[in-house]
């Protein structure tokens, strides 16, 4: 089996997002395979703009051609994780578009969610504080959500006079908290404390504040240990599946495991068992 | 943008089912937006009969163009939800059935959580004591469901011979509380405590007996306050999405909210919080 | 109606598995329509090996025309449930197979999920100790799981290079737990302790190691009471609606449920309620 997937993959050619990569809209943080996104205008809980969808949206889109990217942490400035859409930089501005403009909107809100399930490293969400609008959904798209004690999370889009379908949360939030869970959030609009959270399977795991971020960055290094293609494997098929027939899934479970079964990850975890040594992953 | 929702709206001529509706086969209340639906043979624990059953097919059916009821409370007099079809009245009787006539009934009863899924208004459950069988999936049906520490649910299918795939059972219990635990209920038939019915997702609150009605009714008086439109949008979109892709529900969920971005609730939430006041929702 | 499902009925000509079955790589126990497979290498914590998984694939698809067999308990030997495919028998082979032979092993181990969800009896996992790896697959397979405390339930595949996609793994945990709590288990690895299980969903009920088989058992033996045709029909059901639209569900079940209402164990509970005795039913 040849080694495609190295620097000089031709098909790889645009994007290494190193820790050169010169963030507009956020802050972004490269270290031993791990990512870091930052939202930062922490005055304001780091709401979100058009310009930082945007840049969020491509960022994740060119993060499918990043190999030296392994996992990503999101997360958010001075104890909140995202106030949203910012009432005067967005919902304004809203209240005064066509409807091509309108769709053109929640389309680039979708698609940085579509982004973030696209690319193949496993995002974990450091999620503290306030979680709100197009932030809960933020948080909701991640791979793996991490909380304090402190997180309040709404998906208060009723509270601005809009439908609780958003960027996918009707069809996110019952999958991972209950249909019936999800339909009280999304109709009233009301915060969901992390011990709710927690219970219901939004959080993975509450951490103290001071300590949060550490503890997710440190998760993140260990899936960056690898398998990568494996991983990448796990989370193209969590998507492929979701809306498949049983049967159908274990055939495509079959082919899928069958690729990972030739990469040379596979070959090295056996050689390492045998010897009675830790596996060193390499994503080939 | 025009007002086009309204009393006069030509697509709407039918029904407005105000406090004057003289329901025959359950009881009808309704007071500032909110409608609540009473099964009130409470000497028999509120069965339901083969009248019940399709006035309350046909009411929900009506209330798509109901403008006036903005959400219902659907609950069971004397202390009870609902002991479902009952034994007499309907059991005894399907087992003389053709089959023409048996596939008659279950898609009445079928077409009965389907109007119910499908009318605009969120329809809120408050189930005290006994819920079982056809009632337990009344209450699965709804969009949020409170009960009491009394309340005892048996999808008890099984008991009488019949499988637990009943009205939807199969396809909701699961969403609602994990296909584990759905499993168990529909193969053994056993009831589910309150506690268990809260702990697993299936009631959103356990209110006491006493107050249980009062506190769902004040819960669905909030959100009969609006937004309406939106309201509707959600209910619509959580059941659209029940088995898309999930790359097809967020570009769904694009065109939903883009409608809803060009109602005049959108514009009166923008206006009431540049204003620092609470908004006041139309349903336009 | 005739009476087609009997020792006699020429559409199952082929098998069934009571007490004299040979099982050549697990241990086969039949009492009182209860069928027990043991997995039993305990000294290895019963690995499974090419020749089990065939075998159970087999017996599992030769159980849908069992008549005899009602119910199905799936355990291990030596307190622990099972270790996953065995390293030197299975993952060392692996390392070293074709492309086709690699997809020959993986489409082997789904059907085996294939056959254990298509079989009409209900499936209880009795499973202590180690759950791992494919062990763990074979767990989230079974219509019902019980554990003890010591139940550690490993989805390692990403331990040895591999995608989380094994077996319908990205299919069937979330449903069981939740998205959220899946992609924890299956990013990371990780074993699932016994009161998480507990607590999410995956076990129905834990009990003492020392009792545990009795236990699961017993509820067997409840279930292989019937109605064993509606129990069929309900597994049947919750496979079918697996990806269906609600309302395209609704219609199946109102099919489903009119196929049950034309046998006799229908009318069986009708007699026996009126008559106030326990129906004894048959499965016909």
């Amino acid at each position: 089996m040849k080694h495609y997937i190295a620097a000089s993959n031709p098909m790889r050619p645009q994007f290494n997002p190193q820790a050169g990569y010169a963030a507009r809209h956020f802050a972004w943080h490269f270290d031993a395979g791990v990512g870091t996104i930052t939202l930062d205008r922490p005055e304001r809980k780091n709401p979100l703009t058009f310009q930082s969808y945007a840049e969020l949206r491509d960022f994740f889109g060119a993060l499918r051609q990043a190999t030296d990217v392994k996992a990503v942490v999101l997360t958010g400035a001075g104890g909140n994780f995202c106030s949203g859409g910012d009432v005067h930089e967005i919902i304004g501005p809203l209240t005064r578009m066509s409807m091509p403009e309108l769709l053109e909107f929640t389309r680039m809100t979708g698609e940085l969610i579509k982004a973030l399930r696209a690319c193949p490293q496993p995002v974990l969400g450091a999620i503290d504080g306030i979680c709100a609008g197009a932030g809960a959904m933020l948080a909701l798209a991640c791979d793996l959500r991490y909380g304090s004690a402190a997180t309040q999370t709404a998906f208060l889009f009723t509270r601005v006079g809009l439908a609780g379908a958003d960027m996918g949360a009707c069809a996110l939030l019952p999958r991972m908290i209950g249909q019936g869970r999800a339909s009280e959030l999304l109709f009233t609009g009301r915060a969901m404390t992390a011990q709710e959270g927690l219970a219901w399977g939004f959080f993975n795991q509450l951490y103290d504040s001071a300590e949060l971020l550490a503890r997710v960055q440190a998760t993140a290094r260990q899936l960056a240990e690898g398998p990568g293609f494996a991983h990448g494997m796990t989370k193209t098929m969590l998507g492929q599946e979701w809306s498949m027939g049983l049967e159908q899934a274990i055939e495509a479970e079959a082919q899928a495991q069958a690729i990972c079964m030739q990469t040379e990850d596979f070959r090295r975890a056996y050689t390492a068992f045998a010897a009675r040594q830790k596996p060193v992953f390499q994503g080939d």
